[in-house]
């Protein structure tokens, strides 16, 4: 599992905890649905700032999202 | 303070706690030194790769190093 892979499963599960579609979630955090999309298919690595306008959304901190993208995908590699 | 500078702080504080230029750090991590700088003043907003990378080379967490970024800037402009 890559990194971008492990962020885009932690996103849609906390997006479906919450009980939003990729619509709603994209429109909260001001982006398009079609964004959220490719995040959670880990097709686009996202900057802090996209970690820390989606973390308020879904009512987390951006450290705990981070924390449970480590937990699937440990290591990442070195560029 | 913005998140950029906030982080690019955070980078600086823990890259000096390693006593490391930002050559030896930009080499370690397979960046240029001039990315390293670019992200210690806060023009470039780093993606969750780059964290993960740089939080390897500074034996550290990705989580812990947002987690130093939040308490810094707590709050984030919606986009």
């Amino acid at each position: 599992m890559t990194l971008e892979t492990a962020f885009g499963a932690v996103l849609r599960e906390l997006r479906l905890r919450r009980g939003l579609s990729q619509e709603k979630l994209g429109f909260e955090c001001g982006y398009h649905r079609t964004y959220i999309s490719l995040l959670e298919r880990g097709v686009h690595s996202p900057t802090i700032n996209t970690v820390f306008i989606l973390a308020r959304v879904l009512r987390t901190t951006p450290s705990a999202i981070i924390k449970k993208v480590e937990s699937k995908a440990p290591t990442v590699e070195r560029r």
